[in-house]
């Protein structure tokens, strides 16, 4: 073993769990130990059970003994952004209105995760119910910079080696935008992919369970755990799984890259222009094909859209406890639902039936190419914690549902995180994983928080 | 033959036509006479292309000889509410906005239809949109009734031999209703069983294509021709379509059925009250076990989530119509916009909530029983032609989704026809149609108008 067990990423820790070079206690336990040496700074955690995480890698360890590996995540730790529901353990999506909540019951895609052998390290800092207001959570790469959120807490335990994988989730930029700000992958998949049954909502049209995790290898083999149709989540697509290691690796080719420049190189800083030419020049030198495909007209009310859709939603999850409890909301959010609670719904469904054109004019936009090539954010995460920064590269691909990875892709003037987006076509996961592993090898960029290595 | 052809259900039509006993164009030309002899009065139709009518039924012969049988349906006609759009046919809703307005592509229930060997005879009279300002088609029982709306031409028609089955559609109360006020068979099937690609939409989250014939038998075999997922349909159900013919022999016992008075017996008059239980009585006499069962509590709400999300969903789809031309709308239609204009987006979306929760306790509801038994209208066909009736008893599964059929019961002491409605699970078409037929075989009513039959 050359790694630190904490450096280990899923794939490499779950192998040697399973071949008895890495025991499951140990690894529980270098993570705690991390996150005891890191906690305090960065504010990455809600709530971990020690004696819990402790008692289930035990079990983990004795079923390895008696040879019963439980599936492909046996023995891995992975932290949850406090929206998913923990039976028995606090699930407050860090609001004063669920301060109090432990449900009774885990999230479908928790107790799946469970069911590939993965243990819950802990809950992870969100920002107020999955919203705009800033965590307390900080960018491991500077302190004073923000992580980006909503899902702070697992990018930054992601990026300092506290968990090799988290949940995340995504109603605007809440997935890839945190995992550029702290220099990891983020996988954001087609919407309804992954269940949300006890998942705290935000907005039903919209959410998204995310994935941060430190290769696209480690996003597949997370996918492959939690995918798949349920019933309880309305919005969930009833599609079967395919096997998307399979389909990751089906890529014999370097693929076509449609790179998107218009918006949002107009919105970017021109480093993170220059930054992203050169790595779609990088990218073209190891043999992939790079063109300019254009955004189609439907594009330009992508972000309104986004904006109706998300308030109204949150206005309804939040009617009655707004009711009577308003002042307890963060003024971001309060803003939020505030906004919605005035949109007329004839306005609300024309929002939704423009996402859908464009959603239907983004998949022609795309069919010409393996993947949409583009800047994850504007620049790197900004100085400033009052912000959780700018969603607006990764709200199209809310907004349209269409899955999206964000990839680590370099450092900033500033010595901060740089990444590019990756987006594909409805429920193609698997192909899309395969030309961003076919980039992340290509670009051979491994980023760790130069104090947290 | 012992049945004049126009006497002859779409069931013994089809077999008569496979076996040569009867020509698709015999078979055309007495609908076409039919309908010369009773349209003046009746007003049943939009268009009906009679060269067309009878150059296909013309070719389905040809088929014949040559024993190439397109499918079940092959030969037999079928009207069309004037809301499914015909290649190269007007399609008009009944409305001044879509009075010139030919598509050019068949809805795809129609296609499927066509598909299983139909011939389109022509499109039936709705009420405008498939709202509820009066059509100018008559009840044939007596034409100082309504027939009801909207599906009212195909209603007409089916009840007076112009044709053994036509498509209608439903969003409250329009296809059990008129079946009822029209003494035939009247289907609603699960929301999404069949696409609405290709059908002008009232409200997208109720809209329901609906089956109106003369017996359950052809209920079965027309909703076999057209069920099936179609993404062309965001509301299409990706289930499998069974056997429905073999679902419906397969209930092989007296069934439980489970009568819903309450609200039902509140809203009905004496006379309907007495005729539905006079009905219980003689099913229970021919076997069935016949109980009472309670109305959820989340029924309360039912019809006023129906109202919310008809008039919104229907402001939303004549949005930009109705901001230069509404004074071309009829005044029923236009209250339901400008009321769906003011309603805000979270007061939808609660709707939608509720109905959810109603749907999820109705299933919970009909548990214990095979189906549920219930009037299907509060009163005969009303004498008024400036309304089309009551859609109470109708929307409670328009508004849950849930398939509900109608069958003829008796006549009024005016004369006029009775129906009874059953409903049953999402999906569970099969088993519910199955109750259905064993209902109609054990009350053995066969109406038909006095001076039409």
């Amino acid at each position: 073993m050359t790694s630190a067990p904490y450096q280990l990423g899923v794939a490499d820790a779950a192998r040697e769990v399973r071949e008895g070079s890495l025991s499951p206690v140990s690894l529980a336990q270098a993570l705690l130990d991390r996150i005891d040496a890191l906690e305090s700074t960065l504010h990455a955690w809600v709530t971990i059970d020690r004696e819990q995480v402790l008692t289930d890698a035990r079990q983990r360890e004795d079923e390895i003994t008696r040879e019963q590996v439980r599936g492909p995540l046996h023995g891995i730790p992975v932290g949850l952004k406090d929206i998913f529901y923990t039976e028995g353990m606090l699930t407050s999506a860090c609001s004063r209105i669920l301060a109090d909540f432990v449900p009774d019951h885990d999230a479908a895609c928790v107790a799946k995760l469970k069911e590939a052998g993965a243990i819950v390290l802990g809950k992870a800092v969100t920002t107020e119910f999955a919203s705009s207001d800033p965590s307390p959570s900080r960018n491991a790469w500077n302190l004073a910079h923000t992580p980006g959120g909503s899902s702070s807490g697992s990018s930054v335990a992601v990026s300092t080696g506290m968990v090799a994988a988290a949940l995340g989730s995504q109603t605007g930029g809440s997935t890839c935008r945190p995992a550029a700000y702290n220099g990891i992958v983020g996988l954001k998949p087609t919407y309804g992919r992954i269940s949300r049954h006890g998942v705290v909502a935000l907005s039903w049209s919209l959410d998204t369970v995310g994935i941060l995790v430190r290769s696209v290898t480690d996003a597949a083999l997370m996918l492959q755990a939690m995918a798949g149709h349920d019933p309880r989540d309305g919005g969930s697509a009833a599609a079967p799984v395919p096997n998307y290691l399979a389909q990751m690796d089906a890529l014999d080719r370097p693929p076509r890259l449609g790179v998107l420049r218009g918006f949002f190189y107009d919105r970017s800083s021109e480093e993170v222009r220059n930054h992203t030419d050169s790595v779609a020049e990088r990218l073209a030198a190891a043999g992939a094909t790079v063109e300019e495909i254009p955004l189609p007209a439907s594009f330009a009310s992508a972000h309104a859209c986004q904006r109706i859709v998300s308030s109204v939603e949150a206005a309804a999850v939040h009617e009655e406890h707004f009711r009577t409890r308003a002042e307890e909301y963060g003024p971001r959010i309060r803003n939020s639902i505030e906004m919605g609670m005035l949109v007329p719904a004839v306005s609300y469904l024309q929002a939704q039936r423009l996402r859908r054109e464009f959603q239907h004019d983004m998949i022609t936009a795309l069919s010409s190419v393996d993947a949409a090539l583009l800047p994850s954010a504007p620049a790197p995460a900004p100085r400033d914690l009052n912000t959780t920064g700018d969603a607006v590269f990764q709200v199209p691909w809310t907004s349209s549902g269409l899955p999206s990875v964000s990839i680590p892709s370099g450092l900033s003037a500033d010595g901060l995180p740089l990444g590019v987006q990756l987006a594909g076509l409805p429920l193609q996961e698997g192909p899309l994983l395969g030309v961003a592993r076919w980039c992340e090898t290509a670009l051979d960029v491994n980023l760790w928080p130069p104090d947290y290595a």
